[in-house]
């Protein structure tokens, strides 16, 4: 008898009908002689529709405290709607807030850290035979407020309850069959993977690939959690994440992503002392702006040249304070781009393979695309190109990398 | 400083503009030397919503633990955004659900009854010189599990708060200016009462004026807390309800009430001897059916007829089982009639003035209105006549014991 964990997320649940879908797929699980704990986030267009009221009433800026209380609605109204559904099927369920299934963070409001899980009374109602049913993204600091974990951080919550209860697998219901070794709506030839690492998800989910929070697959990296990712309409098997030795094959490139979010920035003229880049950064980084990729070249004069990747949406902001920063440091000019795309190849055999970067950067001057940046960890090289030129990188990469008998003419290290 | 405890309902909290206005009225009391509490109901038309979610969910019977873990989502929705509103004015304000604030009920979901208030954030929030926005209508109960306290609750709530902190006042926001001495939609002389006491209230409440809770003025009158009904539209003082002793001016009659919600049943013919009421009354209590007025008259041949009054929705299968009850226990025949009316007098004063009743009968029969029932309290005289008499009796009684002058012909006992 497993226990087994699901998590559906909001499109699951948008509407009463939605969440009959849910419920008959818990209680078949259940009635298949498994233990099952599940974990809901707010219906679709509920939680954006409280942002709104919050604006509405308390500001650009609302309490922390006021907010996470209020948005935390959302989740407790599908949980006691999910345990009635469950219920019409004779099967016992109960529902649990953040508080009442003892769900601690920190103080952190709207993006708090879990601190434990008691799990007390969602053991209570297994062991009785009955259905736990948990409210997503949110939890209770020692005073007992309500705080939530950040967008997304339903999540977070499955895992880290699955973590608690000794779960043997937690299972991401999403509207996607799993994960993909690209995007399907661009390339045809993508293809659903068995299994990647934690590694690899990771990669792969900061990267642009937005099947998983990177945060829960942290957690489950930590806690050894396997996820499964399947879809919440088609039943079948989707992508398991697991730990890396429990990936058997492991190919040299298991996906190609993109991301065309980003804007990049470049200082030029920076005399090459030690400090520059702090005094750089530093202040971006206390106005929230999170800086990608970072990249340094030394020019032949002894001054440097520092160019960074932000959030489009921050572009404007981070443009002018690195504006303010170079005079005071006195670098030549500054310089932007909101048009670009980074198109990533992520592979746990990387670490294996030599020759991969070069492969990429062919595989790119062959299609006449033109690279700006390049980045590299042991799983994964990203490069910086026009943005009218990502779909075609995804493509051309996907064709040299992951479809059959591609990875054939990488050298072994 | 005094310490209010401010009670608002749905209709004044129905939209972001009135859930402003409300911060104003809360922070103008703060500002003018006043410690505050403010409980809130969910916003109009919330509750409903959530219920039909449940019926489409959970079908006829919802399971009523998720019932409550689901409506009560309405008054937590209301605190958060009032609470980031009186933050607005600079003014500190936390929210509290039943839970945080210790909020104690036993376990009677969907009706639970309060068992005590901690109130111990709520002191601290108030110490500190903030305000304490708490959802009415809900609790919790020992296990940790939400529970409501039924329909129009939040004034229980309020009333509950007010006795755990010892407030000097409860004050019930509605949107009528107080408690009148009849409907002002009928009689144009109606006049708000300055002071009221408990049972006055009381008998008023359960007569038809649905201005307060009849629980919350039964939980006012046990912990003495003097309410102060008034308008959430306008200034000015609306109607105290407080104890008896109070109550300077002791006028005979205080009110003038009606109620059109309730239908007629007579059994006739029933052999008098003991027991035979118990025989009528316990299957129609099982069955949930609230019996209001009982008349027994004792017939020339020794046998009895029984009459009774119920709820008007309740009429059909009342019907039906009186029918049942009385072939069972032999009576002659069943008779019922779904259009009645029962006016009532109420006030203090009867308690020191004979004939009330009297003057009663006769200001009937002068129109011409035939008596069907009569029904007696120490404080309140009901009669039943024909639905279509009822506002012509409230317009003659309210002129002939209410408007001025009014009471002088009674007799003193």
């Amino acid at each position: 008898m497993a226990l087994i964990v699901q998590k559906f997320g909001g499109t699951s649940v948008a509407d009463p009908e939605r969440i009959r879908n849910v419920a008959r797929r818990v209680v078949e699980t259940q009635r298949a002689g498994n233990r099952v704990a599940v974990v809901v986030s707010a219906m679709a267009g509920e939680t954006d529709a409280l942002v709104a009221l919050a604006r509405e009433l308390g500001g650009d800026a609302p309490d922390p405290r006021e907010y996470d209380a209020l948005v935390s609605t959302g989740e407790q109204k599908t949980i006691a709607l999910l345990a009635m559904a469950i219920q019409e099927h004779g099967l016992p369920a109960q529902s649990f807030t953040g508080m009442q299934m003892g769900m601690r963070t920190d103080r952190s409001h709207t993006r708090a850290r879990i601190e434990r899980v008691e799990a007390t009374r969602i053991r209570e109602t297994l062991d009785e035979g009955g259905v736990a049913v948990l409210a997503g993204f949110q939890g209770i600091d020692e005073q007992g407020n309500v705080t939530t974990l950040g967008r997304g951080g339903s999540d977070t919550s499955a895992v880290a309850v699955a973590a608690a209860l000794g779960a043997d697998v937690c299972e991401i219901y999403t509207d996607v069959d799993g994960v993909f070794t690209t995007d399907p709506n661009l390339v045809a030839a993508a293809r659903k993977l068995e299994r990647v690492s934690y590694d690899e998800m990771l990669e792969m989910a900061s990267l642009g690939a937005k099947v998983l929070q990177i945060r829960s697959v942290l957690f489950a990296k930590r806690y050894g959690v396997p996820l499964h990712v399947r879809s919440s309409f088609h039943e079948g098997e989707g992508t398991w994440v697991v730990a890396e030795e429990d990936v058997m094959e492991r190919p040299v490139v298991s996906g190609v992503t993109y991301n065309r979010d980003e804007a990049k920035i470049r200082v030029c003229g920076v005399k090459d002392q030690p400090g520059v880049a702090a005094k750089l950064f530093t202040p971006l980084s206390e106005a929230g702006v999170v800086v990608d990729m970072i990249v340094q070249n030394l020019g032949h004069d002894g001054s440097t040249d520092m160019t960074f990747t932000v959030p489009r949406h921050d572009y404007a902001r981070a443009l002018s304070q690195a504006q303010e920063i170079a005079a005071e440091i006195g670098a030549d000019q500054v310089e932007g781009d909101g048009e670009i795309a980074k198109v990533s190849i992520v592979g746990l055999g990387m670490k294996d393979h030599a020759g991969v970067a070069t492969r990429m950067f062919q595989t790119l001057a062959e299609e006449g695309i033109n690279i700006q940046l390049i980045s590299t960890s042991e799983i994964k090289v990203s490069v910086v190109i026009e943005e009218k030129y990502a779909e075609l990188a995804v493509r051309a990469l996907h064709a040299a990398f992951v479809e059959d008998g591609a990875a054939e003419p990488v050298a072994e290290s």
